[in-house]
Parts: C-alpha cells; sequence; structure tokens
C-alpha cells in the first residue's frame, strides 16, 4: 500500500548505550524503514555523525525528510539541541548535536531526552493518542517519565521535567544523588532484583530457584513475574511491592497534574497483565475516589518502536 | 491617583468557612475596595447569593465590572462554574454556582477553587510575576497547591491538579483518606502542633512550655518559630523535621514538573526567614545540583489580599 499523498517522512534516531537505531517514519506514525549500528563502533562523535548521516540517506530512498528527531540517553537542552551529558556514553558532554548534525545534513535537527522521545511518540500515535493530559512511564533499569499536558511534551523549566524515578517515597529511604527514597531505588530492575535475592537468601522458599536454575544471578524481573502467574507465594509478595512502591509515586503523580491517563511501558510492563492489575489495586488504596475513578491505567503499544517513532515525531514539533 | 484610561476592573469573592471577603480590584492587581460579611450570617444558599450580589454593586461604585471571580474551599470545576463539594461549609454539594450569580447581576462570574485562585493572584501581581512555570504553596491548616504552567494556571484532567498536600513522603507513613504519609499529615497546624506536644510530653525541655504560659493546648506554628529564633534546641529540631518534611515533597514536584520557582505563602509562611532558610537547605540536600541550582524559592508577597485580587484576576482569564 503506498502512502498518501498529504504523508511526510521524518528520519527518528534512538540513541542507546548499545546500539543507534535509524528509522524512516511517516506522518501517521508508521516505521517504515530502519538501520542499527552498534554504538562500541562509534568511538568518535566524528564517527557517530558520519555513520549516522549515511544511515539516514540510506534509509531515507525516494522520500524528502522534514527533519530528523535524535533522543539521547541523558540531560539535554532541547531548545538549543544540546546535550549536556550521557551519564552511560563516555565522550558526549557539553555537545550542540543539532549544529553539528545539520550541516552535514542540510535539514532541522531536534534532540530530545530518550524518554521524552517515547512519551511523544507513545502520546501521538500509541496509547495515549487520545489523550490531552498524561503521563508515560518507563518501567526497567530505571523508572522514567515524561509529561503530556495539554497535548503537548512538557519538559519544564530548562528541559528536565519527567524525572519521575527520583520522586521520593521515604523521606528516609535508600539515599542516591537524587536525594532519598527515589521510587527507582525500590523497583529499578538491579534493585528489585537484589531485593528478590536477599529474600531468598533469608531463607525463603519459592520456585524462583528452579526458574532460575539454582544460579540466582539469573534472577530478573522477568521470571519473578512469572513465578507470581504461577502462584508462587514469594514471587507475589514482591510483585505486590513492586506494584505499591510505584502506585506511591503515581498517586503523588496524580494529586499533583492528575493526568487523565497512565501510559506504562518498558521491559517490565510487556507481559504484565497481573503487575498491571496489582498497579491498580495499590493506586486505588492510595488515591481518594475522586481521583482514582477519573483515572485510567493502559499498556504503551509501541514496544521497541517507541523510541524511533517518537524521534521522528520530534521532527514535526513546533 | 486616578487610575489610568486603560484600566478594568472586577470583582473578587474569596469564599471562606469564617467570611466572605468581596473586593474591587484594578487589572494592575490593585485591591481598591473590599467588604466582608460572616459566613454564618448567611445561612442558606439564596442569602447567600442576596448578600454577596449586594455586596458587589456596593463596591462596584462608578466602575463597570469586567466580571466576577469567586474562589471557594473545596472541590469544583472550574469550566462548568460547578462546586461539587466544600467538605467544611454544610450546604454546598452541587451547585451550579456560576449560573446562579450570572443570572442574579448580569456579568460573567468565574468559580475556582480558593488556592487556585491564590496562586493565580501570586503569579499574575506578587512573587510569581516574573515566571512562566511555578508552584504555588500555601502553609497552614493543610499544605496547599496550584500550578503555573507555560504562564497560565493548570488545572489538569477534572479540574483538581494541584493538590500537593497529599503528596506522599513515607509509602508507610500516616494514613489519610487521601492515602498514606501525604505531606500535611505532617506539616499541618494541628498535626505539627501535636507532634511538638508529644515531644514536650516526652519530658524534652524547652522554652516553649514558657512561651505558652505553660498552657500546651495554645502552642503554635507561630510560637515553635519564635523559640526556634531564640536557639531552643527542641523548637529548632521541629522546624528541621517541617522543612524537611516540605522538601521532600517539593524535591518530588521538582523531579515531576521543574518549575523555575516555588512561590510559599499561608500562614505559617509569615515572619518565617528561618524556616525558609531551612527549607533551601533540606531542598539542597535532596535535588540533584543539576535541579537545586536552577530553583528558587520566594516569599508570597500578596498576604491576606491574595486570595481576593487572585479571584478577581480569575474574571480577566480566558
Amino acid at each position: 500500500m503506498s502512502d498518501g499523498e498529504n504523508t511526510r517522512y521524518a528520519a527518528g534516531v534512538d540513541f542507546g548505550g548499545t546500539s543507534v537505531k535509524i528509522a524512516l517514519v511517516n506522518s501517521t506514525g508508521k516505521l517504515l524503514r530502519e538501520k542499527r549500528i552498534v554504538t562500541k563502533d562509534l568511538p568518535s562523535r566524528d564517527a557517530w555523525m558520519d555513520h549516522v548521516a549515511a544511515a539516514i540517506r540510506d534509509i531515507q530512498g525516494e522520500h524528502a525528510l522534514s527533519g530528523v528527531g535524535v533522543g539521547v540517553p541523558g540531560f539535554v537542552d532541547h531548545e538549543r539541541g544540546y546535550i549536556y551529558d550521557l551519564p552511560n556514553v563516555p565522550g558526549w558532554q557539553g555537545v550542540h548535536l543539532s549544529e553539528m548534525m545539520e550541516s552535514r545534513l542540510n535539514l532541522r535537527v531536534e534532540v530530545d531526552n530518550d524518554v521524552n522521545a517515547m512519551a511523544l511518540g507513545e502520546c501521538t500515535f500509541g496509547a495515549g493518542r487520545t489523550y490531552q493530559h498524561a503521563i508515560f512511564l518507563t518501567l526497567g533499569t530505571g523508572v522514567g517519565g515524561g509529561l503530556l499536558i495539554n497535548n503537548r511534551l512538557y519538559r519544564g523549566a530548562f528541559s528536565m521535567a519527567g524525572e519521575v524515578g527520583h520522586i521520593s517515597i521515604d523521606r528516609n529511604g535508600v539515599p542516591s544523588a537524587q536525594g532519598k527514597g527515589g521510587v527507582e531505588q525500590y523497583v529499578g530492575n538491579a534493585r528489585f532484583v537484589a531485593y528478590a535475592r536477599s529474600l531468598l537468601e533469608s531463607g525463603r522458599t519459592s520456585i524462583l530457584d528452579d526458574l532460575c536454575g539454582g544460579d540466582r544471578s539469573q534472577l530478573s524481573p522477568k521470571l519473578i513475574k512469572e513465578a507470581a502467574v504461577k502462584g508462587d507465594e514469594l514471587a507475589l509478595e514482591l510483585l505486590h511491592f513492586y506494584a505499591d512502591c510505584l502506585a506511591t509515586a503515581m498517586a503523588s503523580m496524580t494529586y499533583m497534574v492528575q493526568p487523565q491517563a497512565f501510559i506504562i511501558g518498558g521491559g517490565v510492563a510487556e507481559d504484565a497483565a497481573l503487575l498491571f492489575s496489582l498497579i491498580r489495586e495499590h493506586l486505588n488504596q492510595r488515591l481518594h475516589p475522586q481521583f482514582s475513578s477519573r483515572i485510567e491505567i493502559k499498556q504503551a503499544e509501541l514496544g521497541n518502536e517507541a523510541g524511533m517513532i517518537g524521534c521522528a515525531t520530534l521532527a514535526w514539533m513546533d
């Protein structure tokens, strides 16, 4: 099926610690072509620019592009297209990325935080497309977030809004560089798995030991979800803990900005019907009915493509 | 000094549990005339309408009014000018206030939550007037809030955003109808004073007993602030506790929406230089420097007039 006459095209560049994914996306949010480059094969910023620019020209084919959107894993000044720092990718402090790419491509280049780009993708073409006000959450290594306010991504005063993983759920809780008791100190993958391991090591019995073949270093949120679905008591308790920690932060977000919905994506939110029902249960306990009755919880729809589609969407925003 | 030719006028009606304050305000935010009616002298909704309408005509004098804004202590649908409920004023469930008043006054009538109105006043004419993105907090019986986003009051999906007193600072904390560990369960006047009393009753010594003349039922945040300024150890500890609880919620708000500033008003924020410096100290400990270095904390400027001025301001909004 060919695209309509008024269809526009943009390139989305999803810059991750492992790979850079480059996609051609059309203005109905469909991903048409995709290329991947392994991040460690791009040792310098110049190599990065050269290979990414070539990949964009390659996937572009016969289509004129409206522009390019780049999502990066770190702190960004979206207005200036400037990267302050990418904590997990060395050599990217203080880079004026949009200017460097625009001069190579002769196209408008927008830069944003990767989670903001995903939020924009989900809220434009995915599970959030019917809402004016929504909060996008991504559950994985950490807890990321993006805010849709009045149909637009809200970036806050200095492009750093939506850092919801640092919302405190315990004034005297786990310390980090971002304060104390941030929700991702409890439900971030490594923390959550470490907590599960500590319960197993305290002598609790569970089918988790079978599922990981006796090697507790193989424990993961995925295995814990599987064990909980099978009725394992310890795994269920862990999933309740996860849901309640997250619901505590979600309740605080709701009292503050009252979105219409939460859109939840990321690895932990896949194959997670039980987890979603526990999140709803705990959120209902933590909100006044005036609020809980008015809020929806939805699973993200764009999966692994959310980043690339969201990045391309950046190119069409004002 | 007479007002300029282009000056507009509006009436602001600040509906409190104790009194209804009605003011004539001009479009530079100046309060020109004011009337008060004791709330218990208005036993029915009709009596309320009659007396408030008469007071508006009275203070109006020779000025044509752009409209009337009413701030009420409870849940409101601002779009429809509809009061869901006023928890502390009996007889006001399900009242279509704007319609009822418009038919009496033949003027446009806007209705909002009282804290939203104060936030609007402070952010238009007071300490928040230079910011595009700010959070207004009011410290007293509870903790109220209002969000300024992109130069406009943000009301959320169903007019109930800004209920920041229910932001949880402890997942396993003090329960209430709004969840667990809401910050106002620790720093709301009655809770905070009860905590102070419990420390005194555990045998701690303090000049607080002198300041309240030996009658601990007379303890108040004001006395605790006074004692702390005099160097009283227990009072200082209490003020640190207050500041840290509030800073925990403020850090969560900052990570979420990253405002340029917090504007803090309400009784507890008056004569509170020491408290403000402790709030800054604890907030700095709870935020990454990328955030703490970019946020201001300001005292509200409109004092007792914030409500009336803010209500009148409602009448000039789109």
